[in-house]
C-alpha cells in the first residue's frame, strides 16, 4: 500500500518567517520549476547552475527596480524538505517586501502554497510519514519541554516505528491467513493459532499502552485546565497573580526575546497548567459564593485540577469542613490548600494537618511553600513518571485510530476463540491494518490529507 | 578621518525572525569565535572546516536530546553580513525550539546582540556607511512603494554618494586654505576665491534641495495626517469606512499574507494618509459642532490635509460658503467635498461647481467618485512629481545635519564676502565638513551610534 499518488506538477512559493518586522524573512519556492521561475526574479548567478546547499547573494528586480537585496538558497532535488527542487530567499524582514517578491514569484509562474503545502510534499515525496509529518506542526506549536520532546519524538520516527513493528507483524500472519483461503480446499493451517493469539494479545497490550499515553499526551499538548477556587478573600487574585509573575520571571530572564502574551499559565516541569476564568478571580469578584450555585459548578467541572483555598484566618475547622464535603461531591481531583499560614496560630495549623495530611500549608502574600503546591498539581495529575523518549501519543486522529485498532483486534481475538471461518477473521485482520497504517499514512485519502494539512501554517 | 574603532571581540547570537510562529525560525550568529560556539551545540559536519555560502544539515543538542533538526548557513569573514564569520541556524518556527537554542548558544559563549548590532558591526567594519545602515531599518519599516523607494535608494548608497560627493569636493578646498595657513607669512592664495565662492554657491543649492526634499522624505516614512470633517451626519463616518474597505481588500488579496491590523490608513500610490480621530468619526459623535469650538480647532491642526464634507441634502448654497470662510481661516489644505451627490438635485451641484470650481462631488454610500478625492489628496500635498531613484532625505537626523551646513555654509560665504581671515574660514569650512561627514558616519561618537541602533530590531 504506497501513499496517494499526486502530481506536483505547479511549483509552490510562500513565506515561511512569522508575520510582522523582523531583521530577515524567508521565502519558500518548491517544484519542478523552482530555478526557472526564481530565476526571473532573481539578478545574480544563474541559479539552476549552482550546486545544492549553496547560497547565492542577489537582487530581486520589478521591472528594472532594485526590490531587495537577497541571499539565494539553493536545494536540488531530492535534497530539499520537499524532496523537489527548492530555492530560499532570505531577504529584509518588511512585510512589504516579503508581500512584493511573493507576488513577483506568482507573476513568474509560482501558485502561492497551500497551508502544510510543503510538509504534504515531504510525505508525498517520501520523505517522511504522516505521524512525522505531523508532528512537525505540533514542533512549531511546541512552548513546552514536554510537548517539545513528544513532537520531536515523533518527528524522528518513535511514534512511527512502534506502529510500524506492531504492523509489520500482523502482516506476516494477515498473509498467511490470505494464503490459506487460496487454499481453501485443502484444509491447510499456515499461521499458527495460537502463535497468532500470541501476538495478536502482544498487540493489544502495546495498543493499550499507546491508548492510555493519550491521556498524558493530551494534557501536554492542551495543558491542564486548573481552577483557583475558594470563599470570597481567601488569596486566590494573590496566589494568582504570585504563580504567573514567577512564570513571567522565567520567561523573560530568557535573553533576547519576549513572549507578547503570557497567558494565564504555569509551567511545572514542562507541564503547562492553564488557569481558567482567572479573569474572574483577577477582579476579585465574589466568584465562589457558594460552591452550590450552578454556575461556579459549572466551572469548576470545566477543571481537572482545583486548587481550593482556605483563610486560616478566618475560617475555623468546621468552615473547612463544611466545604471538604462539598468539594468531595464535585467528584473532580483537588488541592485542599491552607493559605494565610504566616498569620494563622499553629495550634489550628496543627490540628488541620492532622485531620487532613495532605493539605498544603502556603502563603501566598509571602510567597511561602509555593513549591511545594506546584508538585502536588504534579502528583494529583500523575505526571511525576514521564521521561525524555517515552512514546506518547498526543494526537487526536492517531488515538482514534487506535481505539479502532483496538476494536478490529478485540474481533480477531473474538473469531480466534469462537473459530470463526477464514474469510472473516482476514477480513478483522485488514480492518486492524487498515487502522494502523492510518497513523503512519501507509493507508490514506485526499480528504484526510487536506484535513491534516488545513491546520498547519502557510509556508510550512 | 575613520570610524570610531571597536573591538568586537565578543561573538554576538540572536533570533532574526520576527516572534510569533512560523515555518522556519533563523538564529544568527557572528564574531570571530562563531563557527567554534555554533559547533558545540551542532551535531553534524565541523563547520568550521566548510566553505562559505554553504548549507549543512545537522541537530541542535542540548545534554544528548535532540533540540531541533536545522540547516546551518557558513558565513566566512569578511563575506557576510558584519564582516565576520558567521552561521545562521535555519530551525522550526517555535519561539520555543528558537529561545532553546539561543540558550544553548549563549552558554556555549555567545552573547545576546544588542538592538542593530549586526548592522553596526557591518557599519564598523566597512561593509556599509552610517546612512545605508540607518536605510536598514527604514527598509524594514517601509510599508508602501514609496517609503520602500527610498529607503532602497538610501540603503543602495544614492544618498550617500551625494553626500560624499559634495563633501569631497569641498574638501579639497579647505585643504588648499588649510594650506595657505601654513604659508601665511607668504600671503600666497592657493585655494582661488571666485571658485571657491562658486563651489559653495553649488553645494548650497544641492543642501538646500536635500532639505526641501525631507518635506515630501517625512510624509513618505511617517504618513500624512488627515482628518475627515463636516457637520455632524455628513457621511463622515460612510466615508471612512468605505476608504478602509476598499484599502483591506487590496491588502488582503495579496496572497499568503495577512496583515493583522490595518491602521486607520490609506495608500494612494505610495503614500500614506493617515486619518487622525476616526474612533470619534466611526462613533458618529458629533464631532465638528462648530469650528470655532476649540478641541475641533485643535485637532484639524493637527492634521496636514482636512477632507471637508458637505451633505448637499441639507445644506444650502449659503451654509456651505460660512464653512468655508471659516476653514479658509485655519490655513490648512482642505479638500472642498460635496457628499450625497446622488440624493441631490443637478441645479444645486451645476451651481456649486460654478461658485467652487475645485469642489469634489461624491457618494460615499454608492462608493462614486472616490477616485477623484484620491486625486485631489495626491495634488494637495504636491506629490506628484515623485519619481524612482530621486535623492529624498527622510531621515531627521540627516535633516538636522543639513540645516547645520547650510548655516556653516553662509558663514563660509560671507567670510569669502567681508574677507575674513584664513583662520575663520577654515574653521568654517571645518564645520561644513564636519556636519556632512555625521551623514555617513565619517565623523561619529559612540553615543550618537548607540542612538541610532537601539531603535534597530534585534537580531539585524
Amino acid at each position: 500500500m504506497t501513499p496517494v499518488v499526486q502530481q506536483h506538477e505547479d511549483t509552490i512559493a510562500a513565506v515561511a518567517t512569522p508575520p510582522g518586522e523582523g531583521a530577515l524573512g524567508i521565502i519558500r519556492l518548491s517544484g519542478p520549476r523552482a530555478f526557472g521561475i526564481a530565476n526571473r526574479v532573481f539578478r545574480g548567478k544563474d541559479l539552476a547552475k549552482q550546486a545544492s546547499h549553496t547560497l547565492h547573494y542577489g537582487e530581486i528586480m520589478d521591472d528594472g527596480e532594485v526590490v531587495d537585496e537577497v541571499l539565494a538558497s539553493v536545494f536540488i532535488a531530492p535534497h530539499s524538505y520537499t524532496g523537489e527542487h527548492s530555492v530560499e530567499f532570505s531577504c529584509h524582514g518588511s512585510p512589504y517586501i516579503l508581500q512584493r517578491i511573493l507576488r513577483l514569484l506568482i507573476d513568474a509562474g509560482a501558485r502561492p502554497a497551500r497551508p502544510g503545502e510543503f510538509t504534504k510534499r515531504a510525505f508525498l515525496n517520501g520523505r517522511m510519514d504522516l505521524a512525522q509529518a505531523e508532528a512537525v506542526a505540533d514542533l512549531i506549536a511546541s512552548d513546552n519541554r514536554a510537548s517539545h520532546m513528544a513532537a520531536m519524538n515523533q518527528m524522528r520516527g518513535g511514534f512511527s516505528n512502534r506502529i510500524k513493528t506492531l504492523r509489520d507483524k500482523l502482516v506476516h500472519f494477515a498473509s498467511l491467513i490470505e494464503l490459506e483461503l487460496d487454499f481453501a480446499e485443502e484444509d491447510v493451517e499456515f499461521a499458527k493459532r495460537d502463535e497468532l493469539k500470541g501476538l495478536v494479545t502482544e498487540i493489544q497490550q502495546v495498543v493499550a499502552g499507546l491508548i492510555e499515553s493519550f491521556e498524558l499526551g493530551n494534557v501536554i499538548k492542551q495543558g491542564v485546565p486548573t481552577v483557583i477556587a475558594g470563599k470570597p478573600n481567601t488569596g486566590k487574585s494573590t496566589l494568582l497573580n504570585r504563580l504567573l509573575n514567577e512564570e513571567k520571571a522565567i520567561v523573560s530572564s530568557i535573553p533576547g526575546t519576549t513572549r507578547d502574551t503570557i497567558e494565564d499559565e504555569i509551567h511545572i516541569e514542562g507541564i503547562r497548567f492553564r488557569f481558567i476564568d482567572t479573569a474572574g478571580i483577577r477582579e476579585a469578584r465574589d466568584q465562589i459564593e457558594a460552591i452550590g450555585i450552578q454556575r461556579t459548578h459549572d466551572k469548576m467541572k470545566a477543571a481537572s485540577v482545583i486548587v481550593y483555598l482556605f483563610d486560616l484566618t478566618r475560617e475555623t475547622e468546621k468552615d473547612i469542613r463544611k466545604e471538604i464535603n462539598k468539594l468531595d461531591k464535585l467528584g473532580i481531583p483537588y488541592i485542599k490548600t491552607a493559605n494565610k499560614t504566616d498569620l494563622a496560630g499553629p495550634e489550628l495549623r496543627a490540628r488541620l494537618q492532622q485531620t487532613w495530611p495532605d493539605m498544603v500549608f502556603i502563603s501566598a502574600k509571602l510567597e511561602q511553600n509555593l513549591e511545594s503546591l506546584k508538585q502536588k498539581l504534579l502528583e494529583i495529575i500523575h505526571l511525576k513518571d514521564f521521561k525524555t523518549g517515552d512514546v506518547i501519543v498526543t494526537n487526536a486522529r492517531h488515538y482514534h485510530s487506535l481505539v479502532q485498532t483496538r476494536a478490529a483486534l478485540i474481533n480477531v481475538m473474538e473469531g480466534l476463540e469462537t473459530g470463526i471461518s477464514n474469510d472473516f477473521l482476514a477480513l478483522d485482520l485488514r480492518d486492524a491494518l487498515t487502522h494502523l497504517g492510518e497513523i503512519t499514512g501507509e493507508i490514506t485519502t485526499e480528504d484526510l490529507l487536506d484535513n491534516i494539512f488545513r491546520n498547519f501554517c502557510i509556508g510550512k
